[in-house]
């Protein structure tokens, strides 16, 4: 049942006086540098922020085992964070309404050469309405959306009438298996809500993601018998061009796959990282090349990666060269299958609500062909998975940025959201 | 005129003497791992060796201003090594014959993948006739036979009559500016020998060399929006195309170059190192491609350093993403012409003679598609240079081998070249 005007405009005044320390507070959340394996200091700093306020903490480390014993696991790797996960869970008095997850994640992308920023990646500042820094829209800004919407509602008078967990996880850029492991350790909930960078739009489907790495070794040779020796970095080269045929192949089926048929290119194949070979005067004797590839909903992992192994071979066998040296192909990272949120959920109708009176529009939903956690919730907790955020630009790239009057109107829609999911109890009485 | 059947003899008599010791002391050069700015200690090993045998010592640096004045100076990076250059000098008593240039170089190209190799590569090992270790051919096999042909010579009871310079120079695998530099220094003789590993042949013509590296710079995206972002590995690719054209042009020009006509593929282009992104997921931003390509002897240096910029410049102005974004080109190492040793000299006939008597065959000569650092010599003291040396296999490569008959017989050349050459007084006399 939708809330009262008073508390809606009591929750909607909360947020506005608060918003200016939460934009302190996410540049404060800017400046960790928390690329890959270094999130343990923004770790420590989201506990006790969740101890001071209250929260019953419930800190752990990703578990391999258990990761590995799951589908949807992502492989590991000597990269692959220590970081623990926290999570502050939120007991009401009386639990009337219905429980959630809030969920964000805290590691970043690497910044890439920092002389192509305006500003440092990591010392964000605001300019002309953007806020800008490495991880400020993904997801630093969510992160810090999560505890002022709830720190809105404590100064409205009130606190959800349901059990809340306010999860913080990592490796969300590489893995995902920081959120598997919240689902691993038991943590359920009726729904889930992660602020995502979404153009304020709800994730209506999200494509699967895979890592891999395809290493390439050739006889090296002097220069001057170059004919004799295999190039490395050629043979890396002529690989791409066979996964660029499956890349083609699978965007062809597009048709076939709910939501994607409109999506101009849903798979995208990224050759994310290369290196090879030791110096210019040898015929590089090896080289690896790190990819990312999407894959519809409805595939599993296993069977994507078959098929991208079997492309290689099957390439390989009638190359002059690499029949003699099988390329070895790695899964080293995101091992995932996409999801699809079913149109009709309550979850979707009340943040609809929460979206039109925050902004004054209806909730649009769309297609993503990123990776998001949300696969988790909605594969394996089986709950409706809510993707929706800010305003962003540049996320992954230079300059990355995050609009300040958009972290505003979703931070208002999702206390709201929050109020009118769980239902509120007023604080002390 | 020919030497003696009784010189002659004493001196190849007291090479198989010390041929023992001589693989022994080349076995101690490999285990220097002197790759590029690691020669100190091996240098001062070869000055140590030069003091015990009573020449004269000139030790010296590289004077990066005297080389950048020079046409034909490689073109300096932050790996350029910072190791001496020694010259050991004998003088004799009459000089009567003509004087002469030992040059060896001591640094060695990197192994590797140590996996690859069958044993450690600065670990030596003699095996069914071949000496294996990284650098054992290339050349520090070369550098002990200076030492032991001219020892060869003491033990039979003579010197050369005519000043000798025992060279020991370093960057001949990266720039050359070693062998230039003591050019730089006032070096000269009436001829010079460099006995690289080149199959018992002579080598008749050789090519110019350079090194330079291609720079792409992308805007980074997320793979979401990877259709809008550049990948700067795709794009390094496509330069890398337009060079491969660059190559077929110049290869196909090879009947307009004498000694050139007959070689398969004299013109090499390659591609030797690459780097760029930072990792899977995200469109990478930059990618640095390590180049190396060889020129004709005639052609400066300097024109084809043009033709090159000049053939991605235009590549990049008709690519969609390149002519935003034009691709960076750094010279970085050798910028060298090639020479040829033209036919009748006599420092050939004589090294013919030499290679008869050691051989019992005619002495061959070749063309070679790589560095040597003879240019030096042949371009610019304009003295006849002969690189003549071992049989070896995988130089440059894995399990790098030279054979030891053949370091045998080219030793007893050398030595027999020497005295015929400078003419030999016997010592003490």
């Amino acid at each position: 049942m939708p809330i009262s005007e008073n508390v809606k405009n009591a929750i909607i005044d909360a947020v506005e006086k608060g918003f200016a320390d939460q934009i302190e507070f996410t540049k404060t959340l800017v400046r960790f540098p928390s690329t890959r394996g270094n999130e343990h200091e923004i770790v420590k700093f989201i506990t006790e922020e969740l101890v001071q306020r209250g929260y019953e903490i419930d800190q752990f480390d990703i578990d391999r085992t258990a990761i590995e014993g799951h589908e949807g696991g992502g492989k590991f790797s000597s990269e692959h964070s220590t970081a623990p996960i926290v999570v502050g869970t939120h007991q009401p008095r009386h639990e009337v309404g219905r429980t959630l997850i809030l969920q964000s994640h805290v590691d970043v992308v690497p910044s890439g050469p920092e002389d192509m920023w305006s500003h440092p990646p990591f010392e964000p500042h605001v300019k002309d309405g953007w806020l800008y820094g490495r991880g400020g829209a993904d997801m630093k800004a969510g992160q810090a959306q999560i505890f002022f919407a709830m720190d809105a509602l404590s100064r409205a008078g009130f606190v959800p009438a349901a059990r809340v967990h306010l999860q913080t996880v990592v490796e969300e850029e590489s893995t995902g298996n920081g959120a598997l492991m919240t689902y691993l350790r038991g943590y359920d909930a009726d729904a889930v809500l992660i602020p995502e960078p979404e153009e304020e739009m709800l994730v209506r489907a999200n494509v699967g993601t895979l890592w891999f790495q395809v290493e390439v070794r050739g006889m090296p040779v002097h220069v001057r018998e170059m004919g004799s020796g295999a190039n490395a970095i050629d043979a890396a080269y002529r690989v791409i061009g066979a996964l660029r045929g499956l890349e083609d192949a699978w965007n062809a089926e597009k048709a076939d796959h709910r939501f994607f048929e409109d999506v101009e290119h849903p798979i995208n194949l990224n050759i994310g990282k290369i290196e090879g070979g030791d110096w210019a005067s040898s015929v590089p004797s090896w080289c690896r090349v790190d990819c990312r590839v999407a894959i519809y909903p409805g595939m599993k992992a296993v069977d994507a990666a078959r098929q991208i192994k079997d492309t290689i071979s099957a390439f390989a066998a009638k190359d002059a060269y690499l029949s003699e040296s099988s390329p070895i192909v790695t899964f080293n990272g995101f091992f995932s299958e996409g999801y699809i949120l079913e149109p009709g959920s309550d979850a979707e109708t009340i943040l609809g609500r929460a979206h039109r009176a925050a902004t004054g529009e209806n909730l649009q939903s769309f297609v993503t062909p990123g990776y998001l956690d949300c696969r988790v919730y909605q594969l394996y907790n089986q709950i409706p998975s809510l993707c929706y955020g800010p305003v962003s630009e540049n996320i992954h790239g230079v300059d990355e940025r995050v609009s300040v009057e958009s972290i505003r109107r979703t931070t208002i829609a999702m206390a709201l959201f929050i109020a009118e999911w769980c239902g509120v109890e007023a604080i002390g009485r």
